[in-house]
């Protein structure tokens, strides 16, 4: 069978086929490497159309992470995209999903179980960079977290996929001061999710 | 704020709009649940077009589950999203991308390292189920490695995404003999894969 073999090249032609065809004018050059990967991770040169980031998303991103700051993850999913040879200071990749005390910390909250994770980053959140590529409730409930007086991640990958409350959850993010990057409307995912954190770990690449 | 807080609701919800929303009649019972859950797990109701299976895939896939068989995987990211809790069999969930074989594997192959992954799963492939969601090179790979006479699986997930090979890798699979389901194009990932798994594995819900 006749089909490219070597793995950078096939990296090179698919950026060289991605900056082609996306729209991607309007990004500042390490947002634009960060929308790449993006597109490379769900096949769609249309996703930058739903791309929307606060003007400092990129840089404060790229600074926790050379700071050490944890990458904490709604979904294992996630943390297993994250590529850790990428990472600038050997960060934490946390994902909180499976902690035994999430089970009852959903029922007592009246919640969904990614909802609940999110409760144990609390004390994490400072200089963090969140990644929720599953869940809107997740990103739900740290907005209300952070809204009833908790302490603020550097920056949010807010980028929840699906039907109920997706589009919505990433409305309200937007609305915050938080630093963040989205994917406006149904889209996202746990592939695009981690491609958007293993680009800000290597912006200059 | 205002927003679903119900785990249940929330699925039944996204279900009920997907089944609004999306063109599943020419699936038959079992792969319509299969389309409906890849559908969720992208956020895309279009995708359903897309979609195309052999025959008896669905059938094979849910009895090879049954039977045991293992669930072979390109990346750690698909194995992760492979929810253990609803294998019927405790089946094996497997990833040989990091063993430590593979990369001079790779080197004496002229190959990606997902591509040489496929070539230790030779002796598990009989009764197992494939699922490839990030590299075209493993399932060219794959089928490669079938063509020379290893032996098949009993159904392969073909969902690679991307620029380079992908929606050619996924037209290859399709063209054989192989029970098989793709999604035609660019489009696929790691979600749409583990997605397509786990609805195999609970067919009836």
């Amino acid at each position: 069978m006749s089909y490219v073999r070597d793995g950078a090249d096939i990296y090179r032609r698919s950026f060289a086929l991605i900056r082609a065809e996306a729209d991607l004018e309007r990004f500042d050059p390490v947002l634009e490497r960060v929308v790449v990967r993006m597109i490379h991770a769900c096949g769609m040169v249309d996703l930058a159309a739903d791309v929307a980031a606060s003007p400092a998303f990129a840089e404060r991103a790229v600074a926790a992470l050379d700071a050490g700051g944890a990458v904490l993850c709604d979904t294992q999913m996630v943390a297993a995209g994250v590529a850790r040879s990428r990472l600038p200071a050997a960060n934490p990749v946390v994902c909180t999903l499976s902690e035994p005390a999430v089970a009852e910390l959903a029922v007592r909250l009246g919640t969904t179980r990614t909802a609940a994770a999110v409760e144990l980053w609390r004390d994490r959140l400072p200089g963090a960079v969140v990644v929720i590529g599953n869940a809107p409730t997740a990103l739900f409930h740290l907005l209300e977290l952070i809204a009833a007086g908790g302490r603020a991640p550097a920056a949010v990958i807010g980028v929840p996929v699906g039907f109920v409350g997706a589009a919505e959850s990433k409305r309200a993010l937007a609305d915050t001061d938080l630093e963040h990057l989205v994917v406006h409307g149904r889209r996202g995912g746990s592939a695009i999710a981690a491609a958007a954190v293993n680009a800000i770990a290597s912006p200059l690449e």
